[in-house]
């Protein structure tokens, strides 16, 4: 197997080696001792530090509060909504014993948090004064996995869970839209991560939803990564759950909802995204180290200088490293950090202490710069900020490159057969096209964008009229 | 049962009936489906989140980085510390069924998480290079109990737990006193909560502990809350867990390890500490709402003189919020955010619209004062000090007046059966005398300060010599 020059294996030629190597050799993660679990260590789980730290500013702006509901839900609740159940009961992990004895009710440790919620809601909610209810908990979940793939695929794992209530159906459907902005937003500004925005097919609709939205990002294998969603509830949960209102008028009304998620898998997407042979490569907004100070020689006199440069950008807000390790050499550390994905290289040596300047490497580029110290602070942060646009430019390419209008059968199989990516192709609405298409192709309908204009077409699949172009791709 | 003007029980009449009552009445808590389970609701979750920003500082200003470990841990790991496990095994949950299957090995639901975090540290620690360890996770813990207390006694409750492992003893025991003192930094400054620190009787040691160290806050009943601990753990995990390293001189050593933790118990304390018959009083620091603007009446002039305040309020940092509901009166409203315990509450009416100022009402003192409006912002942050420090100061009188050395055990039991508090009084450090004054007294030896000087002294309850005076109290 072909490896890079920091031992590990090209992402060109075995992406699956590639990633289970890097999240281990970037100390990003470990695996946990129970099957399918996983430990964040302390430099992958500052990238999600981050990412809250980001969404919690959004989140706060659309009038959310965070809150916290207990991880032990009773069967019988979970029971209450059924349709919404059948996703989750093959996944679930059930606790019997509780405090030395068996447990006349068995609880579940939550795999999402609807039926826990709603059941509080229906004691909260009685005239339209207590609308809208706009709460958000950022927890751990549980769905049960034998094999552990690090971030992607975990039994139990990060995320956020927004749930809204609403006196009307209009109201709950401009959150749905909002929350799937908010996460827009994040992939785009943040994660310099482009993806497809649209609502799933009623197949692919999370079971207890009417609408749901998707973020749909294209992965390196031609994949597709359902990235985070954002569902409109209906009265699907509201009936069974009786969380009703008197209106103005004092009739009573049950309540509109919402739920939205964004999961540790968006780290998963953001390795497998950005990285190349070298390693990871991190946006700056979410990079724990943007800076990595390297002195070339540990001299006081230079040393001295690098605590100055650094200063310089702590007091800028920049989130830098100086490595001062004694036991590691120059060589070594570069490729270390490389590896590490920190956006930004500063070279410190006998040649920078006397001209007074410091030597910027970008690790998107490898591009070398040198600029004078009394810049510096200015020119990083510029520097950072064109890293993560370029980022995002690549990946937008990338995602451009690899979206075909396709209107023949033969060939949607041929693509899905070799390169992959996403297919733009029309789709007459039938679910049986639909599973037929899946059973040939592994391909689903991924989403179909809210702003998408009705065409005239033919069913890619049975050549009946169809009005949508819908984005087909295999799914991660 | 005799009721505030707010519907409140007395807290001089029934501390149990008011503290259930406000957490519910407050909107900062409602109780879980599952027994022992609680809801922290948004108002009080926000309080949690503010000890996690303040803290999140502190813990990283000690080189120490957040992670998260496995929720599940395989029983044979706990079982591994047979010590440790004692303390824990009745109030365990476990999970036997996962992903539709009867387990092979069941999973405990984390008490805390050294077994897990342990078994890791043996892989990742091989040299002297590799130390010192120094991790923390923020995460939720579940201890198995059938009646709820909200924030106080929960089955599942929230914490933070610091890990560390280091090369030598002195440098665990320095890191022992160092979360101790971080911990002392978080009661004093945010929570205005005094309490007295030092190192627990080998009887109350952590089991697992060589030496465990306290916080011991008193409570209005005159009983001692445990707020937080830190334990010097010396190579009790190190050596089953095999945890070594190769020193400097190439010989194979066992990691001297620490362990600390605050919960959301420490909100329990809070609520208890300093509410009154009107209800809760937070301090500024830890006030999700820090000033409450109030219109007198809800006129569109009034309102445009509550925003304008409000932004001055905001772009210096305080946290504001403006009660525009039109279905509460004013003295409704007033009663509301007195038991909410917002620390400082502006009323502004056609008065203040007139004159430029703001009518300041404290809720610590009730105090009112009247302020021009360009001098407002200075003002309510200097005024949010002064309450921050008055109710540590007054705290501070409570708790010193409800300290006494005792020397004669007749006196000390009416003491115990009585008002309670503090006792400051000699212990042999025989462990019979502390179980017998336990059982005649309920009284435990909560903590002797690290700073105790000797003294020459008769054990309070077998008259042998004795060198030290020890806290004694009731334990919440």
């Amino acid at each position: 197997m072909p490896f890079s020059k920091k031992n590990l294996p090209l992402k060109s030629k075995n992406i699956s080696d590639w990633y289970n190597r890097l999240v281990i050799e970037a100390d990003l993660a470990d695996y946990g001792p129970a099957k399918g679990t996983m430990i964040f260590k302390a430099y992958g789980y500052a990238i999600w530090e981050l990412v809250q730290s980001h969404m919690n500013k959004l989140i706060k702006a659309m009038g959310v509060d965070n809150v916290y509901f207990p991880l032990f839900i009773p069967e019988s609740l979970l029971n209450r909504e059924k349709k919404h159940l059948k996703g989750f009961s093959p996944e679930l992990a059930v606790v019997t014993i509780g405090g030395g004895e068996e447990l006349e009710e068995k609880l579940i440790v939550r795999p999402t948090s609807e039926t826990i919620m709603y059941q509080a809601f229906s004691r909260w909610v009685q005239s339209y004064r207590d609308l809208p209810i706009l709460i958000n908990q950022w927890c751990n979940v549980v769905r049960w996995e034998k094999r552990t793939y690090p971030f992607l695929r975990t039994s139990e794992f990060l995320w956020q869970e927004g749930h809204t209530a609403h006196a009307t159906h209009e109201q709950a459907w401009e959150m749905t839209i909002r929350a799937m902005e908010m996460y827009t937003k994040t992939y785009r500004d943040y994660f310099s991560l482009p993806g497809y925005v649209g609502k799933k097919s009623p197949a692919e609709t999370f079971p207890g939803a009417d609408t749901s939205l998707s973020y749909e990002s294209l992965m390196p294998s031609g994949k597709a990564l359902q990235s985070s969603t954002s569902h409109d509830l209906g009265q699907n949960f509201s009936k069974p759950f009786e969380i009703d209102f008197l209106d103005k008028k004092g009739k009573k009304q049950f309540v509109w909802q919402t739920s939205w998620g964004l999961s540790t898998r968006s780290i998963g997407g953001l390795i497998l995204a950005h990285g190349d042979d070298q390693g990871l490569r991190l946006p700056p907004e979410l990079a724990p180290v943007q800076v990595v100070i390297l002195p070339v020689v540990l001299d006081d006199k230079i040393l001295k200088f690098c605590r100055q440069i650094a200063v310089r950008l702590e007091e800028n807000n920049v989130r830098i490293k100086i490595d001062e390790r004694d036991d590691e050499r120059l060589g070594f550390k570069i490729n270390k950090w490389e590896l590490k994905g920190v956006p930004l290289r500063l070279e410190v040596g006998a040649k920078e202490l006397k001209s007074k300047t410091v030597t910027l490497v970008r690790r998107d580029s490898g591009g070398k710069e040198s600029v004078k110290l009394n810049q510096s602070a200015a020119k990083i942060k510029s520097v950072l900020d064109q890293i993560q646009k370029n980022l995002f430019n690549k990946a937008v390419n990338n995602l451009k490159n690899n979206t075909r209008e396709i209107n023949d059968y033969g060939r949607f199989k041929t693509q899905m057969s070799g390169q992959k990516g996403f297919i733009q192709a029309f789709w007459c609405g039938a679910p049986v096209c639909e599973e037929k298409i899946k059973a040939e192709t592994k391909a689903t309908t991924r989403c179909l964008p809210l702003t998408a204009k009705k065409e005239k077409g033919r069913c890619i699949y049975c050549r009946k009229p169809a009005e949508h172009r819908w984005y087909f791709a295999q799914a991660y």
